[in-house]
């Protein structure tokens, strides 16, 4: 294991990370709220010990391997939600204890968008942008990680969007490769954040709360500066562009790319996974539409119907934004919601869940099992649109569908062990795992209840579903630590 | 597809099932307990019935391919349990709807166990006896459907214990082969149940509760003569019994053949599977044990043993049987043992749930997963043992585990649909899908509060199950009934 390079990569990350504590101190100062000294604070302790890392390995620059990557991976989030809690733990409002602190930083930046903090609606402007904007640095993490470096690394079938063959990955080829797709995926992200902030503002929001709320939209995280979350502004303009924007990012970015660049838009109707993915939020809205009706939970048909858009996008994208308490919705409605935030948005967006890619590739492939059971001496393949999917990562997917299965086992038995319901567990665990955000039972609201076990168990989940477990779970092997 | 033939050996199955309505009326002439009437009725309806069906078919001997066998397969099971349901709606005693009497009929005949009848204690000896019988009729069709059916039809993965190539099966070849196989399984089927008796009588059950008892026990099927179930004995003794004889029926057939027929005893100690489920029962009484004294919940260690083998043996195995209201159990243990019974026994057994076979091929799968990750260049297969498992196998159960879960979630949103709470429906769907039995909340006794509704999908998830999802699926894509 290459630990200098690792190290100093670290180090370096630290360094730069440190520098997005400065924008929240300048929203201190110009409200005056009283928060800035935390985040100044946070600001020089992050940037020293990051360059107190970086320095004595600053020449260290060997080839890296596949594992060096699950490392990098993996340590990028952890080290970076740690130094993130600093300003929530020295923070005097809110008082947050460290382990809430750590949740609130984790829940940010996975962009689950879990929260601890009651009380938005009087939180100091710094702490509400600080939220934001962790949210937006995670979604930001998320669209290099989903689209450059776990294909490279060939995690849960995503070898599927690589053109290389798999192998050892050499850092002088990966670093300039992976940067430069990054740079073009940023550049996509930005844009796409200040035209939802643009768009938010023309509906009537402050410009305030028009970026925070960007921010959080972008990165699919479901933050908002207030308790009632976005049902605080009541605007069905609001919604629409909350689920627009919503939609965009929950498209795989490479799509996007392709779209800017100029190369085709046509894309986006070709696309498999695209299409499974409109299918499912169209089936998802009129079956919330229906049974709303069938209840008589709204006065109006129009109020239904934007509730019934919202809340479907906003949970089944796996945003947790919402206008309305959709746990209280009634029959099935709330565990269709949750349950299809299991299936989440598209590979290589903000987005949670298992993503919609690998659930039709499952679908294909059970289709297949049937075909082959009917007619036992045909061969058949694995087909997307016309693409044949190599068995390797067929069973990539089987493979990750089931570790994501094992992980929500283990998580929501021990969560109920925590002394948690089991309608909680259950949807508290989805909604860490999905990336979701906000739950059932007594987590519908906020996480500020859960015990500190719990909140443990939770922060677990959301790394093991952002970084699409097995990017995690490889280090659990010891194949993994013998050199 | 060839009708003729398929309704002659309908026809045969349903005069043979008819007989089996004899036994109660025997009973119930020996107790004099007024049931026999409409078990005498039924006999005569259902032997004109299957006779009328059979006698201008009894010339179409025609080759059978796969298709006609998944229809063989899923009549099989639908058209007896229909015929079966038939006493429970003829008798006075107790008063059933259709409905309740087709879900008593299907729960006893897939082995589920879960009840509608109220009231045991106070049933006439006949209705009793009928259930028990149904559901070790139901084992005897399982063994078979187990161990020589499904493995030539290839369903999920099962034809790993079959030595021929996947192709059409001529019924020349399949009919004598199979009731060959048959009679061996069945005699010792037989065996074991009146060893089982025998046993129950030992421990003090009079001769009628030992048989019937000995019934559900080696059927796995979970019916008692009493609404407190086992518990009604109240008997270390009893207890134990149970548990050896769910353990030896849990456990594949083709084993216990192995050892009869004095080729190996040694095949049990070097089975992966056997190994494995072993290993998973004794982690789970473990784990009730501890928490159980943990929480102080029985006075004695003994005492607490006792409980924990027998809750953990009885529900992870899929019987159902209870000494003890384990829905009411502390902590996480509830929910524990519902998830357990998605395992649930050996492939080619009485028991419900994925089989452990399946379980265990996926957890090496996932392993070699995390290998690859690490080591992308080596070459991994998936091995069993010392045996290399064909990639189609291993898709098939993939799909399978896939199958099983879009089901079961389903099969949940649309129980929540009919008005059952989340918990009560998740746990329910699990029984019936599992063919555990008993499930938590509303359900973790009788079904007869389930509205008719409920009872209808109960019923769907039932034979899922017991039909390892593909047999019944396969009907339902219209390729099948493509010529
Ligand atoms: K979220
Ligand atoms: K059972």
């Amino acid at each position: 294991m290459q630990y200098g390079t690792i190290i100093r990569i670290l180090g370096l990350l630290v360094s730069l990370f440190s520098v997005t504590m400065l924008p929240p101190a300048l929203v201190s100062l110009i409200y005056g709220d009283g928060g800035g000294l935390a985040f100044v604070v946070a600001f020089i302790f992050t940037l020293i010990t990051g360059l107190a890392f970086w320095y004595p390995h600053r020449q260290e620059k060997a080839d890296l391997r596949a594992k060096e990557g699950f490392l990098i991976v993996v340590l990028f989030w952890t080290v970076l939600a740690t130094f993130g809690s600093l300003p929530f733990a020295l923070l005097d409002q809110p008082q947050m204890s460290i382990t809430d602190s750590l949740f609130e930083s984790f829940s940010s930046l996975t962009t689950t968008g879990a929260t601890v903090i009651e009380g938005l609606d009087f939180m100091p402007k710094a702490v509400l942008f600080y939220r934001a904007q962790l949210q937006w640095l995670g979604g930001m993490g998320i669209i290099v990680l989903a689209v450059a470096i776990l294909p490279i690394l060939g995690v849960g079938g995503m070898q599927l969007y690589r053109a290389e063959i798999p192998g050892p990955v050499k850092d002088s080829k990966m670093t300039p490769r992976i940067a430069d797709t990054a740079k073009h995926l940023w550049y996509i992200y930005l844009s796409l954040t200040v035209a939802c902030s643009f768009a938010y503002w023309l509906a009537g929001m402050n410009l305030f709360d028009a970026v925070c709320h960007a921010f959080s939209t972008i990165a699919i995280g479901g933050f908002s500066n207030y308790d009632a979350n976005i049902g605080h502004f009541n605007s069905t303009a609001v919604n629409i562009i909350c689920v627009v924007f919503l939609w965009i990012s929950a498209l795989n970015f490479s799509l996007h790319y392709s779209a800017v660049s100029g190369r085709n838009i046509r894309n986006y109707f070709k696309d498999p996974e695209c299409k499974a993915f409109f299918t499912i939020q169209f089936v998802l809205v009129t079956i919330c539409f229906l049974v709303l009706v069938k209840y008589s939970v709204y006065d109006s048909a129009e109020v239904t119907l934007d509730q019934a858009l919202f809340q479907a996008v906003s949970i089944s994208a796996t945003a947790g934004f919402t206008t309305t308490d959709f746990s209280a919705w009634p029959s099935f409605l709330p565990i269709l919601l949750i349950f299809s935030s299991f299936i989440g948005g598209c590979a290589g967006s903000t987005a949670g869940g298992l993503k919609v890619i690998r659930v039709l590739l499952l679908f294909i492939q059970g289709k297949r099992e049937v075909d082959r059971l009917i007619h036992p001496k045909a061969v058949y393949s694995v087909k997307l649109g016309e693409r044949a999917i190599p068995s390797r990562v067929v069973e990539a997917v089987w493979g990750f569908f089931a570790a994501y299965a094992v992980v929500f086992v283990v998580i929501m038995i021990g969560l109920i062990g925590t002394g948690l319901d089991n309608i909680t567990a259950f949807s508290a665990t989805a909604a860490a795992l999905n990336n979701l955000g906000p739950g059932l039972g007594s987590v519908a609201g906020t996480y500020a209840q859960v015990s500190d076990a719990g909140k443990w168990l939770l922060m677990t989940a959301m790394l093991f579903g952002r970084l699409e477990i097995f990017s995690l779970l490889v280090l659990f092997s010891p194949a993994f630590w013998r050199s």
